[in-house]
């Protein structure tokens, strides 16, 4: 059965609408719903509308909250330091990326971490924002336990991701996302529902052996990229979102689906550097471009067709689903519908030809 | 055959006493020496005193230049730029981390760009210093041209290093100091010398396929750690590296060891956190401490001793080689000496027991 398709901005309508029902403010609403959209456009289902369920039951139970909106405690020299008060992620990271790129176009660079927020979906709905206003962008945040530091077999870090941006001229930007993991804890998910093995270095069992076997991988850990190299990367991220800003960090930090009693404080990091401070912006993207396509024309291997730039083929992918609609899979897209339902929104109208 | 120890003091001395007889005034040299014997200290062969001859006889070749001292360009806000005037890399880098930590201490962070700068060392030399003086570092370097973008099949990245310090209280800190591929060049070099095979996942051949074979690997490229996040950060790096601060990037990156016309034009980044920012010093270093022990606290894998921090292997080497002498292979041991015979230094100082 192939994917059905939906308009993305009658899908933003529905979700802002659906947001709005559960008490989040319009403005706040459609955030929430643009940075979800983003992810599905860019074809990142398990962070786009999928979490849109989820989001929606923690502002029900109260273990997201909606009452304060995101403070700034400190704001000193090129730094800030904000309290997302427990608010949706997406809207706590869009006040800090604004807040950063504000100091950048001061200081020329701009360093605010973040305490107290949520999930805030995928990196690049930031990064994306950022090179808009021709900003370099470096995204980190924390995330619940998954994986095991190098040598232990119990999860202690999260798939911590950090995004790059980085503008160019007529070529598409640099925009680099990824989990500090091997994959996603999803994927290892989907290949249990297929009852299909994994490769062997996804992740390890609970004895700290590497499995093919998706259901023992679930109780076990997942593996970092590049085995210690990884994990180093995923504790920096974890002690600069986590430990610096004051939010929680290591199994400090509450799953987004099993914790219904603590708010998950996860934390972020969001560095911009004000590409303006080192070269007149034309220079800069025309050697972006030039950077771009050197890399593009080095010799490929055979069954390659092009060589990608990272990011390349999210943003051919959103381009593709921006004129003919996002593909969501059944199973969201039932979800979403039952959620319709219930508050009473009319989901057929975001369906294309509806 | 057991390599030989020496003394660290006795070798800095050495090699500094070298370093000026091809001209480098004492105070620079001395940074130099310093920087190599860290290396080795640490354990890190591959980039410690085996680097002297090269630097020598790129000195003396002319390609690496002493008579201008590195300047800084311009200086705003929170970002410096500063022209290494191709002197050497090491001295080029310390100006530029001082630089970067006044930065930090102004405005709670602090961006350097470098250009014009050669081969300056491992990059925990600059985050150890930065550790001493409480400041969270992110170093970057590029580097000649090793890897192959994902899906190419010629070099165009070098394998582009970081290090990130973070200081802690009575625990080591957290030095984490990695070259973006999944080794080292010199590990293959090594296999090829033995005659041994390589992991599968370290080089591709010319065609692009994985190889165990370490002569068509030394003819092939790199592969970056994590498929093509590796190549992505890899390219951040040369991005912000190379493009960003005007020095060379991409194959524009001389040779260290090839290249006897142009100079390197190697560009680093040098980024720092004023950690009193966010906490009184004392309070972060005792939560960096209890982190650091909780995930050392982790369970771990049978016949697993302990589970590490990044740095702590290299810092426990170093703590060990202070004392009881710097081992370096007879192979270094005897082209130090050689230079030693030529420029008329005392190399029997260096040896312990002598
Ligand atoms: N909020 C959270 O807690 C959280 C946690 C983990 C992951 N995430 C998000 O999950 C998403 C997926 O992460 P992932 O690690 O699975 O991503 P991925 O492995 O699909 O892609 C990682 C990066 O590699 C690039 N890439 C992939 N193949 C390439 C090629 N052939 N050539 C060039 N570039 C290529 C992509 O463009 C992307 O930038 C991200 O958006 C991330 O932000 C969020
Ligand atoms: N100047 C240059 O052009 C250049 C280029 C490449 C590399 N380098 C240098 O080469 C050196 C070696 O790089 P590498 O990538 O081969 O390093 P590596 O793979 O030996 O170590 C990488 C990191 O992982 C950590 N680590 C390793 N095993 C661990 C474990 N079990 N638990 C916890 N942490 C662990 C180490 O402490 C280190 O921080 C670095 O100093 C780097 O700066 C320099």
């Amino acid at each position: 059965m192939n994917p059905l398709r939906y308009d993305c901005m009658r899908l933003e309508e529905v979700a802002t609408e659906l947001f709005t029902r559960v008490g989040v403010s319009e403005h706040h609403a459609r955030t929430v719903a643009q940075s979800l959209i983003h992810a599905d456009l860019r074809g990142i289902e398990s962070h786009g509308l999928s979490r849109l369920p989820i989001y929606m039951k923690r502002i029900e139970a109260k273990v997201i909250e909606l009452d304060q909106e995101p403070e700034m405690v400190k704001q000193e020299g090129a730094t800030a330091l904000i309290d997302g008060k427990n608010h949706l992620g997406a809207v706590v990271g869009k006040v800090a990326l604004e807040q950063a790129i504000s100091l950048a176009k001061q200081a020329g660079i701009g360093f605010v971490g973040v305490r107290h927020s949520n999930h805030f979906g995928t990196c690049s709905f930031y990064a994306e924002r950022a090179i808009e206003q021709d900003q370099i962008l470096l995204v980190l945040s924390n995330a619940p336990e998954s994986m095991a530091p190098t040598g232990g077999i119990r999860p202690f870090l999260g798939t911590n991701p950090m995004a790059i941006g980085i503008p160019a001229g007529k070529e598409l930007p640099f925009l680099l996302d990824m989990a500090t993991s091997v994959v996603a804890r999803g994927k290892i998910a989907l290949a249990a529902k297929k009852g299909e093995p994994i490769p062997a270095d996804w992740a390890i069992d609970q004895d700290g052996i590497p499995t093919t076997d998706p259901e023992r991988a679930l109780l076990g850990s997942l593996l970092p990229i590049g085995g210690a190299k990884g994990y180093g990367l995923a504790m920096f991220i974890d002690v600069l979102c986590g430990l610096l800003t004051g939010a929680a960090c290591g199994p400090g930090v509450q799953s987004l689906y099993e914790n219904w009693t603590h708010p998950q404080n996860i934390g972020h990091v969001f560095l911009t550097i004000d590409v303006q401070r080192f070269w007149p912006l034309p220079v800069f993207q025309s050697r972006m471009d030039e950077y771009i396509r050197e890399i593009k024309s080095v010799p490929k291997k055979a069954g390659i067709d092009e060589i990608m730039i990272p990011g390349e083929i999210e943003n051919r992918k959103m381009s593709e689903q921006r004129v003919h609609g996002v593909s969501l899979s059944p199973g969201i897209a039932q979800e979403l519908e039952q959620a319709c339902i219930t508050y009473g929104v009319d989901w057929g109208k975001a369906r294309i030809g509806s």
